[in-house]
């Protein structure tokens, strides 16, 4: 892609709305643009953060054995009425009347969707275990939307719900999904820590919330030192193997949020030096319910011995534009945004010095054709902007590595190569430059 | 994938609502579940479908330089007061009223949305031109929803809007999405013809439908026989030259859909035996109008010569999700689907006729994992059904080939192929199929 191709409306001050420096950024940074209160439009370079993270959750939903089923955003009152949710709700729910006066309502959830999906679709326990996942925009009507798409009011979820035939099976459900979660949130280059908690109006006696540790974090949350160095799930993991010994590793050891936070078993579990208490932002949330929604929707199927049997239930969220916000929040300096490898939305920005210098954008024009046969996301900066303008750019926008080239390199087979990360430059050949920087990006790619 | 892994609630019967046939075996096969009136859940079946669409329309309009962004369902009702439409817009528009009584609605279409975000990121004519589009869930509250996603109330549309500082190179944009949808409808096995069409709501003076010919169309069309044979632009058509003499090719003959058809010129020009009169359904639909939203939302750039001036624009829709039921209702049989390649929601089916068999299923087992690394998308039947259950599945959900796996067969080193299309079927070694396959599928991939 060329700089002058794209639409990259980048600020150079910091808007006065944003609170929190990934809001500050994504917005100078011209990923986003608030449309109306927690509402936003994705600009090219945001979508390509919101893709690229989209992609890595469905990848290992798909690894874990779940299914991908699209839910409408629009959903009837009359589903909500059957669990008993629809008056509880309270005001966060979006409630929508059309056109023939019927009572609908923009989903901020979707049990109950995917519970009368299952109950038509499924009459067998021989069908059984399933896990049914979706990447859907959600609405929540928060009274006081803030820090931009980390408390949004629409904002894109990953919800998968489990349906078991016993609790021993939704267990080994639930197992699953915790160990799709360390892996996804790992690859995201985040250490995310799972934690109990609360279940809240979701409903059920089992949770965890995965929460990354950020100072901007919304809640207060401790933890054993240990927990940010556990051990990740290979990709070569079977999700048809007994996980338990995996969740037991990461639960055995001291993790909850406020909500659920007892002051005297951390003093007494934890010593001194391992505690770790801190601000967290909560990226994905699991729970099981069991019948909470199959019993009161009559989602059943028959049995072994043929007697119809109420289904377990779990759902599990993961907040996939809220993850934009927080890995920028995990992942920046002063300079700008730093993005992982796997989620950047380009890898690797050419900047020519000198575009219309005919010698310098046929430089360009060849690493642009070579990175991009090479399979590597790469932006030319060919715009006329100077060079001072062009590097404070590609700092803020944290594409993690960029090829600076100009007039007199070029004469002298000479590129410029610097890291994002840690800044190191070095001079060398465009060949050599393009070498190192395919092997560095492939190399960052598979992080777990 | 494994049949018994994935979730395919096919039905036997036709489901008495579904007028069309489209309609009707979408539901049959499992691919869409309605969740209310005009609202449809995508299931794994059908959502592979949606994504390769999706994924086809995407590449095109990235080839013609389009840019991609992401807006969000719901928008403020403001925005549509400034250009004057939230009044005019009538009951079709899903208006909502959030909690602090803010006037909100779920979008029809975007150019209200687009033009705020350009006015305000794009400040000089050295920016143009540009072309932005969206791939977003839009909800019209149609009065009579039907024909599934034919016509449904809540649908995917991809909706581009162009940018340009004249109305000559607004019409080279206009030019730009003439040929890239001329190339997208192509790649999905469609014939579409671009007809004069009326302006509608969207206003504007220069507009084309694309329209596919299918007895269950919504309207009359009529056109020159010649240009159901159209030649398509190639691949390498460079979107940066004058493409006039393509769109003069396909324009200079005689189509027009029912509000623009003229019985005198259609006579006098379109000689007896050419005339063609036939039912047609719209897949795309294109705009210019000018300053008509720019205008009154100034939305305007330094040119040249200092000066502000007010751009001019465009709109492209294509309708992806009622794609998905266009193109069933121009590829099916009394069986059921008939897939072309390119959007087929796994391209090979290896049938197991008996599962639980260890040679069957050693079969079966390397087939799927050697199609899955040529990189073929393979569904596996290893379900328990009789056989005459599983042939019919996989004809009704419409598979492109069967590779038919049975124990008698396994012991003689013999599979069975089935073509969907034409229903050839010819018996050869497991390694000779898994080739065969590879190699048609291959090349049906590459339609244009």
């Amino acid at each position: 892609m060329y700089l002058t191709r794209f639409f990259l409306p980048v600020l150079r001050e910091t808007p006065k709305e944003a609170e929190i420096v990934s809001h500050q950024l994504m917005l100078r940074a011209g990923m986003i643009k608030q449309s109306a209160a927690g509402i936003y439009s994705w600009l090219p370079l945001g979508l390509k953060v919101l893709k690229k993270i989209e992609q890595i959750v469905r990848d290992e939903q798909n690894r874990a054995g779940a299914v991908e089923v699209m839910m409408p955003t629009i959903q009837s009152a009359d589903l909500w009425r059957e669990s008993g949710r629809y008056e509880a709700y309270g005001k966060e729910m979006l409630r929508i009347t059309d056109r023939q006066e019927r009572d609908l309502l923009f989903g901020p959830t979707a049990e109950e969707a995917i519970t009368s999906i299952f109950r038509d679709g499924v009459k067998s326990y021989k069908d059984l275990p399933k896990n049914l996942y979706n990447i859907q925009w959600k609405f929540r009507d928060e009274i006081r939307p803030r820090f931009g798409v980390m408390r949004g009011r629409e904002f894109l979820m990953k919800d998968a719900y489990s349906f078991d035939l016993t609790k021993e099976a939704a267990r080994a459900s639930y197992q699953r999904m915790f160990v799709a979660y360390l892996r996804t949130f790992a690859r995201l280059g985040l250490r995310a820590i799972p934690m109990k908690a609360d279940t809240g109006p979701i409903g059920g006696d089992l949770s965890h919330e995965f929460i990354i540790l950020a100072e901007t974090g919304e809640s207060e949350v401790f933890c054993h030192r240990d927990l940010l160095e556990g051990a990740i799930p290979s990709a070569d993991t079977n999700f048809e193997d007994d996980l338990s010994p995996i969740m037991d590793a990461w639960t055995s050891k001291y993790a909850a949020t406020e909500d659920m936070h007892d002051a005297d078993r951390f003093k007494k579990e934890v010593p001194e030096d391992a505690r770790v208490s801190a601000r967290g932002i909560e990226v994905g949330h699991i729970f099981f319910f069991g019948t909470k929604y199959s019993e009161p929707m009559g989602c059943r199927v028959q049995g072994p011995d043929g007697q119809m049997v109420t289904l377990q239930m779990g759902s599990y969220g993961v907040g996939v534009s809220r993850l934009v916000g927080a890995i920028i929040e995990a992942s920046h300096d002063d300079g700008g945004i730093i993005w992982p490898v796997p989620v950047a939305p380009f890898e690797v920005a050419v900047i020519n010095l000198k575009a219309g210098d005919e010698a310098t954008d046929a430089v360009c024009a060849d690493l642009h054709d070579r990175l991009q046969a090479a399979g590597i996301d790469v932006l030319v900066d060919d715009s006329n902007e100077r060079a001072g303008g062009k590097f404070a750019t590609m700092e803020l926008i944290g594409i993690p590595y960029q090829i600076v080239v100009g007039p007199k390199g070029v004469k002298s087979n000479e590129v410029e190569v610097k890291a994002r990360i840690g800044g190191d430059r070095e001079t060398m050949a465009p060949e050599a430059a393009l070498a190192h920087v395919v092997e560095e990006i492939n190399r960052a790619r598979v992080l777990v």
